[in-house]
């Protein structure tokens, strides 16, 4: 599969990324399984815990869009060293993620790796340990 | 200003929310003050504080598109007494929002209140106590 | 009601904060309705939405110690001008608190005001609006 | 090393948990690298994203009692598959983390498997990526 028309995307977004406190900016684009598109940056908040990470916009704006399985996501921050989601935004993912689901982090110089959301959160927490909902 | 095209906007998103944990489907449409419309929705995560709340998620799609100021953001759902943006919601908007910004808060019967950003979190922690940034 | 020994409380543990990305320190002591006092202080991650404020600290503690009532919360921080909790605090106060609770917010100078949690969150989104739980 | 005190602290501090919206206690304990002991379980929030999980509430034990680095962290729930903490906490405790670091899950029916942080979180974003700060 070709990543190339997400990449473009992830990187347009991320110029928009408000991140003021970090000046770590971060773009996001995903393809659902439907083919549609859609892209988040993050966004931060003087009250830290209040901001919202890159793919977690994405997500939001899947969601919005009325759909909810992912088939690949891209990632786009400026460093080379481990350019990868946090760990909140892995169990994001997770939540809209099948074993299929390709989650690709690219660096400053590049991709840096692709994974399946089990290698980016191998034995995950998730929405079979809440049977009763 | 009539807040009808908002109101709309924020029913249809409501109907995508992903809520499987709450029950409890939101809906967020804002204006910025350009004029631009975004809308959100919010979606759960089994690990709960994952999730991201309605507006948090119209918020992203502004930021994504390259806005920072929201002229007026209208909330829904499905219950009448306090239909209101959480804390966390109202920190969010609180650091894109202005003196003018406009709150407008529905429930299922209808409008419940319109507030500004200092009434619905007054004397509010934001951007300026952290001036180093 | 005397709160000296809160304000040490908060004072001493706001020195062990862990704040090097905001370099904005905050410390939080709670009294319960039994008597019980519990403290906290703000921690951060590199990923910002994971970290947790000191009034979420405090709460914790509370929690694990058998508690669920506060009957003031004092908070401490070094700015004078709105050195109040954020809007997700607030909000995990309000989870906490009835309408006797106080929330007393101490800047650099000493001080700032006292709150109940309808001052801080007015008509708040709440326990009662997820009847279902 | 023996973890039965820390697994002794975890299960009580379950019992304390206040989880009325998802049905799902969980206990953590930790012991710091100097070793002290700290507690914490997961309290949750009308508003879901301002909940803290039980690992959130242990680290912040830690941080308030002047401590930073994590040697064993201990969790329990009442499952037996993938009873691990979420990306979330993950994230949390790699603030706090070393290699040496262990993170020991039970389930319902007693321990599922012990990690070390890259085992959790493979290829993390930490603090190294934010060099400015």
């Amino acid at each position: 599969m070709n990543d190339d028309e997400l990449l473009a995307a992830a990187r347009a977004v991320q110029a928009n990324a408000y991140a003021p406190y970090s000046q770590f900016p971060v773009g996001a684009a995903l393809r659902t399984t439907s083919g549609a598109m859609f892209v988040g940056c993050n966004y931060e908040s003087a009250a830290f815990p209040q901001g919202v990470c890159a793919e977690g916009g994405a997500i939001g704006a899947m969601i919005a869009g009325g759909e909810r399985q992912i088939a690949t996501i891209v990632t786009v921050c400026d460093v080379d060293t481990n350019p990868t989601p946090c760990g909140g935004c892995r169990q994001k993912i997770r939540e809209f993620a099948t074993p299929a689901t390709r989650i690709v982090a690219y660096g400053a110089s590049g991709v840096f790796r692709e994974y399946s959301i089990d290698e980016l959160l191998p034995d995950s927490f998730g929405p079979d340990q809440l049977p009763g909902h």
